[in-house]
């Protein structure tokens, strides 16, 4: 656990109160997210891209067909990944003191390809595995064409850092009697009703995971 | 209603089939955020971070505090600002056929600092009425040191592009016996039990976006 940013960039400036360094505090983020967007630059242009993701050991991965732009140009320079979520709304009494609650990270640093298909098969478990506990074990496992049209892509959570806003709202003293509901409103991820495919006779539904309400 | 790139770098080249370049549908998912993530580059590396944003116009609005780096860098360099959506997660029979259903947009430009008092008030009303509907009447309204305290950002939405996943699962012929559940797993933002401030009188709760269930 440390409290110093692990490089000059990484450093959050804004607010240095909610900045958080710490690998466990950085892994849970990381750990609640389905999607990241991947900054990068190609083509004389800064680009932005959401993309699937999980965590596996040091590393966030992604994935992405061999003919995709993003995993192409990933691997060539550096870039920037961003995970938000958004966890509540915080109302206050006046239109300055509203904020929102949140847990970021931002990693920097270049992609590797992970070409090794041992190690590229147990990472896509793990993938599914994050998507919905369980299941890689029961969902037919990539074949080797597809296993060579997937580029595996990683990078490495050591320049990376958290930010993260929680609890109440703050208002100033003078308006503390303004007439308006003051408080969070907390937001969660939660899953609808289950819409299975319409030949599908396997009725047991699949697991989510634990930071999906259902 | 337009089916064409506004230029060469917003073209959407993985599944174009996935794209929009129509303003209707652009509008709409970014409508339904409350945070986007900005792209730009600053001090010789790419940053991605998350800020929140609403819609006014023509333009995706930010703010940020006068002493904020984002604030003060933005508006001298391009950058990509990134929305998405995740809505639903795609249960395949086979690992490979997973996917997710999602809205995402992403827009290519400069953003440019609003000054005036006037458009700046405006538009943070805009901003807490897409916070909370009807708000702004309720709250007080930013003081001058407040205003001037604060950057106003915006970016036109002239150079951007939609990318939406929708529907079923789409399973390869040979995998449709593999005994397991497939389907829709759709998901939605929802408001939690409201958390009112503990020295709140005003029992009234406030009002929430479309885009959040309660």
């Amino acid at each position: 656990m440390t409290d110093t940013p692990p490089s000059a960039r990484t450093e959050v400036h804004r607010k240095p109160q909610r900045a958080h360094y710490d690998r466990t505090t950085i892994e849970a983020i990381i750990d609640d997210a389905l999607i990241c967007q991947v900054a990068f630059n190609h083509g004389g242009s800064v680009h932005c891209l959401p993309t699937a993701c999980w965590r596996s050991g040091n590393h966030l991965y992604i994935h992405g067909a061999n003919n995709s732009r993003m995993a192409q140009v990933l691997t060539s320079g550096e870039c920037s990944v961003c995970i938000a979520h958004l966890d509540g709304l915080v109302l206050a009494r006046s239109a300055f003191h509203h904020s929102m609650n949140f847990r970021s990270v931002v990693i920097y640093g270049r992609f590797e390809e992970v070409t090794d298909p041992g190690v590229k098969a147990a990472e896509f478990d793990v993938f599914v595995d994050h998507v919905s506990p369980g299941r890689a074990a029961l969902v037919r496992a990539p074949s080797m064409v597809e296993m060579a049209g997937t580029r595996l892509l990683r990078i490495p959570l050591h320049e990376a850092a958290a930010k993260i806003r929680t609890g109440r709202v703050i208002d100033a003293e003078e308006d503390m009697a303004i007439p308006v509901w003051a408080g969070i409103v907390p937001l969660r991820l939660r899953a609808d009703r289950l819409e299975i495919d319409a030949v599908c006779t396997f009725t047991n539904p699949p697991n989510l995971p634990v930071f999906i309400d259902d």
